[in-house]
């Protein structure tokens, strides 16, 4: 696209993509929005390496006029959009890209990817923190997901309301609290359950958590609490009837005199799993499968899209949408706003611009507070440093509890169904 | 648990790990491992370098003497398993790590990362390849896959037997072949799809593909061969109803002479809107979504798990298992083979280490053949070469024609069902 547009003469043309989803993963009721920060890092570090450059050239890839745009690349555009962490609805313009249309439309695979993977792990997550009911959860998934991905899954988990992760990597890189356990294979390593509990009461103190279901949980507990003593910190179950088992544990615990002990359950857990343990006496739980892979949507299903451009013949904006059937989508730049009467959140606002003449005022009715969707990201090319690194997470995380909390409480309904939200286009 | 078990002396205890999964993803009939290649590059390269070793000791996640081993981590003990490209079943051993408690427990997550999500994309490739019957599919879906996975879905789709990808760095790193589309940016870009039309095929000749549903198909159709000519190489559908749409534009491509003009789809494509496909008119499919995240199987479900080490007594091998409800393992270690009658596959065979004398012999029936199924594939932490590199994706890509070949017919059925395979453990 870009070769021909270099030929064609169109390829400097200013032009505005937008992303945004049709719907919403799942027919659940609001989405997270996780990735921006990693997406301003991706943008800046977008470079064609002399590696990359003479792969293109011996493939015959592109011609060398393309190659010479491509040695020199480097986004220089503006990026405004959606705060990370926001909730969104199908239709919300979480991100728009500035520039001229080669710079521009290179960007489409790498935000694409990583605001998908992200946001669809996020909006999965924030369901689980939702169930967990203010119980802490532990992202653990790292091995169910790509080794890249994995470590961007934990960081979308925590900005979502997760506590913390066994992922290291995304504790080093993004400040994320972690936290780690004792696998069957350690109990299995030494000659038996005592010797693996002393071990590990040995080396990380009785306030340790002890798993306890590698042969028979009740004797995996009484082995537990005669090792670590009555101050044991936790046990870990991985298997079983959960809220039976829970309740049994719990009472075993007790009689022990390990009142304080905490009991943490790790066994496939969803959303819809962790919500059917709401009663069950469980202080911890631990997500891995589910979480990493968007609980059953592993990809949020936003495009990239061409929504306004330059006339050829005047130089003004205008917008611009393709037709095709089922994905036909809304031209023009747009801002975005949340409607909010009384603190709850009752419709997103998107404000378009179709008439070639800025953004059209949007007066709000005196009931209703408008709170502001759109902020800038990227400044000619340069993003701005709240977004980015362990403070941009810390940032979106908190950003994302005050955005659910204005929801209605429909919407944390974990049935299927519309958007919380209606939109409405001006 | 390294630190712990170093401290409990039980660290340097000779260990096999065995990678295998309890089911196969989406009660499918068989799965395609894929992976391996590039969890021996892993395994080679699986360092903790200064930055890491500084950020454990700041946060103090381990002790000095677990730093102090971690500091000269490098593996040096063997694996074997399954060739990539290998079907697979329930129960196959395809992956076996020898070495220390210490430095086999450390490779867990980085060998299922790989494993698990390479393998749910090449399980659920292998599917779509076998419904298109012949025709060409090309893996376009890095924009709905975290960035770094993308290039390994790429990979793992291709030895599934896809016929190409968009992914360049794909094609650069591990030398798939690889295409690329106009989206409808570059129609929207342009004053008009002519214009737009005629710009791509200066740049790319008259043997581009086309797309053609921006805005009116039937006008799209009719611009691009007026402008291309009867020799149009191909044009793209990527919306509305397909099976009648795709001969609608047969009939008129044919009408206007353009009778070798071909015709790709790409439009939410799975394996099922792939086989719906068949008896329609289409050449050529490009799949994204679906493919990149398993479709509806995102995680092949492999666990790691310890299943041998030298007993504390007399050195000797032993077994060990967990009796977890519902995840019980076998324990032992293990080789397997593929029993077959007249070429076709009709049990997997695994041969279980239980008796601390080596493997025992299994002999084979008069009627059968047996073909061995572990090879060898990293000896005293050095990778064989064979496996890495494009080379060993090529070989991949041969290996899973063949396997998939010695298949019976009712393994290819795409409905949910029981392996294709029994397993029989000796």
């Amino acid at each position: 696209m870009v070769e021909a547009a270099l030929r064609s003469g169109r390829a400097g043309r200013d032009c505005v993509f937008e992303v945004f989803g049709r719907r919403l993963p799942g027919e659940r009721r609001y989405g997270v929005l996780a990735g921006t920060g990693r997406v301003l890092d991706a943008i800046t570090a977008f470079r064609f390496g002399r590696a990359e450059l003479d792969w293109l050239a011996d493939e015959r890839v592109v011609d060398d006029a393309t190659l010479a745009f491509l040695a020199d690349y480097r986004f220089t555009g503006q990026v405004e959009g959606y705060r990370e962490g926001e909730v969104y609805v199908p239709g919300s313009p979480l991100l728009t890209v500035r520039g001229t249309f080669a710079e521009a439309v290179l960007l489409e695979t790498i935000v694409l990817s990583v605001l998908n993977y992200d946001s669809a792990v996020a909006t999965a997550a924030a369901r689980m923190v939702a169930a967990a009911d203010g119980h802490p959860i532990a992202e653990m998934g790292s091995r169910r997901a790509n080794e890249s991905a994995a470590v961007a899954a934990a960081r979308a988990a925590y900005i979502a309301g997760f506590s913390a992760t066994s992922n290291l990597e995304a504790g080093r890189t993004w400040g994320i609290p972690t936290m780690g356990t004792a696998a069957h294979a350690f109990t299995l390593l030494h000659d038996s359950e005592e010797e693996a509990s002393r071990a590990q009461v040995a080396a990380l103190g009785p306030g340790t958590t002890l798993l306890v279901d590698t042969y028979d949980v009740r004797q995996g507990v009484e082995t537990a609490v005669r090792v670590a003593g009555t101050g044991l910190g936790g046990v870990r179950l991985d298997s079983g009837d959960l809220p039976a088992l829970v309740r049994e544990v719990r009472a075993q615990l007790d009689g022990l005199g390990a009142t304080g002990t905490r009991i943490t359950v790790t066994s496939d857990l969803d959303e819809h799993t962790i919500a059917a343990l709401r009663g069950a006496p469980v202080d911890a739980f631990g997500v891995g499968t589910s979480v990493v892979t968007g609980s059953g949507s592993p990809a949020a299903g936003f495009v990239y899209k061409l929504v306004a451009r330059r006339d050829g013949d005047d130089g003004e904006w205008m917008p611009v949408a393709k037709a095709s059937t089922g994905k036909a989508s809304i031209g023009g730049a747009k801002r975005a706003e949340r409607l909010l009467r009384g603190g709850v959140a009752v419709a997103e606002r998107i404000v378009v611009d179709d008439d070639r003449d800025g953004l059209p005022e949007a007066p709000t009715p005196a009931d209703l507070t408008a709170r502001a969707l759109t902020v800038a990201l990227m400044t000619d090319g340069e993003p701005d440093a709240r977004w980015l690194g362990p403070a941009g997470v810390a940032a979106a995380r908190e950003h994302r509890a005050a955005a659910v909390a204005e929801l209605p409480a429909a919407a944390l309904r974990l049935s299927r169904g519309e958007p919380a939200l209606p939109t409405i286009s001006v």
